[in-house]
C-alpha cells in the first residue's frame, strides 16, 4: 500500500488516524452535506442502502463542490454538469461521456453510530472500526440524550483546555452552573489508561441554578445541600466526556443510589475544521427522567446558553494568541488536564508521522 | 510613441487592447460612476457635450477617488478639495492654485454605443474604434432588449466556460430552461472566423417553462412539440452571444419563418474586475413581440432569476479552485467551447505582449 | 532603567512618548474597557479609589482578554479563570494558586483630566505628566463642551491633513459649514512654538447654515454679513484644536467683543489604533450660551453629521493610497499645514529612536 502524499508528508495539527464526529446523523437526509473536517472539504450523502458516504467535495470535471448537487439512486450528481459520482469516489456516468478514465476523488472512511457520523480523515485504508469509542449511554434505554452544534472560530485545542479545566465555570457561567466552591475545591489530574482525567468533588454545597432545575426534573427537592462532582475524561482524538451531577448531601455523592441524585454525562465532540476553527458537538446524556422529553428540551436550551458563553471568550482568546504568537502561556495545576491532553495529541501525531501506513493499517 | 510601463511589462490575465462593457449607458447620468475594470479603478462621467469620459479614479492632489466628486460644466470636480479635472486627465483649475504643472492622470478610451459604455483598458492611443463589435440587434427596430447586471466573485473565464457549455442548464436551471434533452443532444464546437461556436439542436421536444412563457408572449401555443436550438458565439475579449429559440416542431427549427417561432439572442458581456471577480452584463434581445414592454420585464425577471442560480455555483467553484491550485480540470467534448475560447484569449494576450505598441496603434 | 524591546527597537508610525486620548472619561464606569491604542491592545478600569488604570489586555494565564472580565474591589478579575490582576500589572490572587511568580503584564501610564482618559503608550517610566496639554476651556465655567467619537479606517495622519486644510469644507461639507469664500480666502501657515498654525479670515460674508444656527443660539441675528475666522492649531502627538467663529461684520472679527460674536473651539483628538485606523474624538467648546444644554445637543448633532461626511472620503482615500503606494501626493500651499504637522511628527519619532530612554525619562 502506498502512502498518500497529501496526508502524510507534512506535520498535522491533529491526528488523522482517528474517528471524529462529522455531523449528527439527523443532519443527513436526502440532500448532500458539505463540511470541512481536519482541513479537508468533504461531502457526505447516503448511498442506495442508506449507508453514509464521505468523499472529497470537489468534482473532478470542473472543480465544482459536489455538495451543491443532489442524490439520485444512491449516487451523487454534480449540480453543475451532471457528472454522477459513485460511492467509491469514481464517476459512474455522465450524459454523453465515457467516464472510465475520469480521475477519481478521495473517499473517506465513515461510520454511522450512536446518532452521529464518524469520519476518519486519514487514508481510508488505514481506518480501523475497532478504534471507534464505545458509548454505552448512546445504546441504552436507561439514558436520554439531547444536544446541539456550534461552529467556533478557535483552535480545537483551546476547547479541550476549556473543558478539562472547569474552574472557568465560576466566571464564564456564573449564573447557571458556576459557583465559587468550584474554585475552592482541589482538582485532581490523573491518567487512566488512554484517558486523561480531571476531577473535583464539592460536598455539602448549595446547588447552582442549572442543577436546581435538574433536581426538580429528577423529582428531588432543590432547597437542600448537595454533594456535587465533575469528572472530565479526555480521549483521543479530541473527545471530552464529563460525568457531572449532584446528590442530596450525605447520601454517597457520586456513588449515591440513583433515587438520591441527578447524574448525567456532558458530551463534547470537538472536531477540527481548520487550524483556527472547529465544529463543536455538545450535549447531555442523563440517567434520570429519561422519558421526559420536555426536560430534554429544557436541558438542551440551558446547555446551549451556557456553551454560547464560552464561544466569545474562546474566539477572543484565539485572536489574542494570534497577535502574540511568541508568548508562553502558564501551566498551572488547574491546567494540567489540558496540558496532558495536548501531550497525548502530540504523541499521537508524532506516532502517525513515524509509523509507515502499512504497519498502522 | 513610448510604451506605458503599467500596462505592458507584466503578463495580464486579460487582453488590454479590446473593448469591454464598463456600464449600461443609463447608469451614467449627472453623477460620476466609479468602477474597476481589468484591475484599474476608473471614473466615468459625461463631458460638456454629453460625451462619456473615462479617467483613472485617483485625484493627483491627495489621492481621493474622483468618483466621490461631482460634475460641473462637463468637468469633474474632486469632492475633497475642489481640484477640477478636465476630460483629458489634466487639472484645469483649482481654487487659489496654478494647475499647469499638476501631474496628469490616465485617460481611457471610451465609446458609448448600443446602450452601453465600452472602455479600452490598454493605452488610449492604441484604441481602435473599428474593433468595436457590430451589434445589429441593438440598432434595429425589429428587436427589443432588456437586461441587468451582476457582480460575481469569480475569474471572468469561469463565466465564459459556463456560457460556452450549456449542458449546465439541465442541472443549474432545472426549473426554467433546463431539460434532459440538452444533455442528450450532441454538441458541436467549431471556429468561424474570429468566433468560437458551440451549438446544439433538439427537435420535437417539450418546451421548458421559460420557453413556454416566451411562446405565449409570441402569440404561439405552448402545448405543442417544438424544435429548440442554442448557438453560442464567443468573441474577444470575453463576449458570449447565444442564439436561442424554439419553433413549433416541423416548421424548420432555427430556419423557420418568424411566425412559427420565438427566437432571441442571450447577451453576455463579461468584464474582468480583478483576477477573481467580474462584472456580468446580461440580457436578451428578441425578435418577437418587440413592442410588448411588459414581456420585456417578464423576461428580464426570468433571466435575473436564472443567472442568479449560476452565481453561487461559480463563486463556490472559484473558492474550490483557489484551494487546489495545482489540480488540472478535465477537458471533455462539452468543454471544448470554453477551452477554445480560453485559447483565443491566451493568444490575444501573448500577441499584445509581443507586439510593440507602435505597431498595434 | 532598561529599554523595553517591544516599544523601542522598530520604527514606529507614531510617537510613543506622548499623551493620547484613550476614551472620554464617562465611557469608563463599572466595567472594564478594551481598546487598542497605537497598536497595543489595552484594558482600562477604575481602581479602588476610582483612579484609572491601563494594562495590556492579555491575561498572563491563558491569553484571554482581560477586558472580558470584571472589576472587583478595584482590581480586574479575568473572566475566564478568575486571575485577579492588580493595578500594577501583577497578579494579586487566583483561587487555589500562589501568584507571586506569575508573569506580569505591561502597565501604561494614564491620567484622567479634562473629561478624557489620556494614555502614554511608551514605557510607563518615561511618562511625563508635565507634557499633558493644558486645556483652559475644559476647566472654566465660561465654556460649554459637547462631543462624540468615531472609529475611522484610515491612517491618523490623513485626519491631521484633513483638519489642517479646511478648504475641504467647501466640498465635503457644502450644506453646513462649507462656502466658496473658504476657497477664495488666502491661507497662512506658520509655526508658533510647538504648534503648527494655519489660519484664514473671511470678512463681510454670509454665514453658512451651521453658523446661522450658532448665531441664533448666541442671541444674534442670522441675516447680516459676518466676519468669519478659522485658526487651526496642531500639537503633538496628533491633536488639532481649531478656533472658529463669526462676528457681525465690522465689529472686530476674531477680536470682537463677545456680545457681537459666536466663537468656539473645534476639538479633535486623533488617536492611532493601527497603521490604517484611528479613534477620532471630536467636539466643540464654546464661549456663548454656555448654560443652554439644548444648544449643546444641537451643535453635537450638527458636528456628528459633518464629521460623518469626512469619514467616507477618508476611508476611500486610504484605500486608494494602499492601492498605489508608490505615488507621491502633491504638496500645495493649502497642504502646508498637514505637511508641517507630519514633519513635526516625524521628528518626534526620530528623536524617540535616537534618545536613550534614561535621558528621555
Amino acid at each position: 500500500m502506498s502512502r498518500s502524499p497529501q496526508t502524510q508528508d507534512i506535520a498535522s495539527p491533529w491526528p488523522l488516524h482517528a474517528w471524529y464526529v462529522a455531523a449528527a446523523a439527523d443532519e443527513l437526509a436526502d440532500r448532500p452535506l458539505g463540511r470541512t473536517i481536519c482541513g479537508q472539504p468533504m461531502v457526505f450523502f447516503r448511498g442506495a442502502e442508506g449507508q453514509v458516504v464521505a468523499l472529497e467535495d470537489f468534482c473532478p470535471h470542473r472543480g465544482a463542490p459536489l455538495s451543491l448537487g443532489f442524490v439520485r439512486d444512491g449516487e451523487l450528481v454534480c449540480g453543475y454538469h451532471g457528472l454522477v459520482m459513485g460511492c467509491a469516489g469514481r464517476a459512474t456516468a455522465m450524459p454523453g461521456q465515457r467516464v472510465e478514465k475520469f480521475a477519481g476523488i478521495r473517499r473517506f472512511a465513515v461510520i454511522e453510530r450512536y446518532g452521529f457520523l464518524w469520519v476518519w480523515p486519514g487514508d481510508a485504508e488505514t481506518a480501523d472500526p475497532a478504534r471507534l469509542h464505545h458509548l454505552a449511554w448512546a445504546e441504552s434505554p436507561d439514558w436520554a440524550y439531547g444536544g446541539g452544534y456550534y461552529h467556533i472560530a478557535c483552535d480545537y485545542r483551546l476547547m479541550v483546555d476549556n473543558l478539562m479545566d472547569l474552574t472557568h465555570e465560576t466566571y464564564v457561567h456564573s449564573t447557571s452552573i458556576g459557583q465559587k466552591e468550584i474554585d475552592e475545591a482541589p482538582v485532581e489530574t490523573l491518567i487512566e489508561g488512554e484517558q486523561v482525567v480531571t476531577r473535583r468533588f464539592m460536598d455539602g454545597i448549595e446547588a447552582p441554578p442549572f442543577w436546581k432545575m435538574a433536581l426538580r426534573g429528577a423529582g428531588l427537592p432543590d432547597d437542600q445541600p448537595v454533594d456535587r462532582w465533575q469528572i472530565c475524561r479526555f480521549t483521543l482524538p479530541s473527545h471530552v466526556l464529563i460525568e457531572v451531577g449532584v446528590a442530596l448531601a450525605g447520601k454517597g455523592g457520586y456513588h449515591a443510589e440513583d433515587r438520591w441524585k441527578a447524574a448525567s454525562t456532558v458530551v463534547d465532540f470537538i472536531t477540527p475544521e481548520t487550524e483556527t476553527s472547529h465544529h463543536y458537538f455538545w450535549g447531555m446524556a442523563r440517567r434520570f427522567a429519561v422519558a421526559d422529553s420536555a426536560l430534554t428540551d429544557t436541558i438542551r436550551a440551558g446547555q446551549g446558553k451556557i456553551f454560547g458563553e464560552d464561544l466569545e471568550m474562546l474566539e477572543r482568546q484565539q485572536a489574542n494568541l494570534l497577535r502574540y504568537p511568541e508568548r508562553r502561556l502558564m501551566k498551572l495545576n488547574i491546567d494540567a488536564g489540558g496540558v496532558r491532553s495536548r501531550l497525548m495529541i502530540e504523541r499521537a501525531i508524532a506516532a502517525e508521522q513515524a509509523t509507515p501506513v502499512d504497519a498502522a493499517a
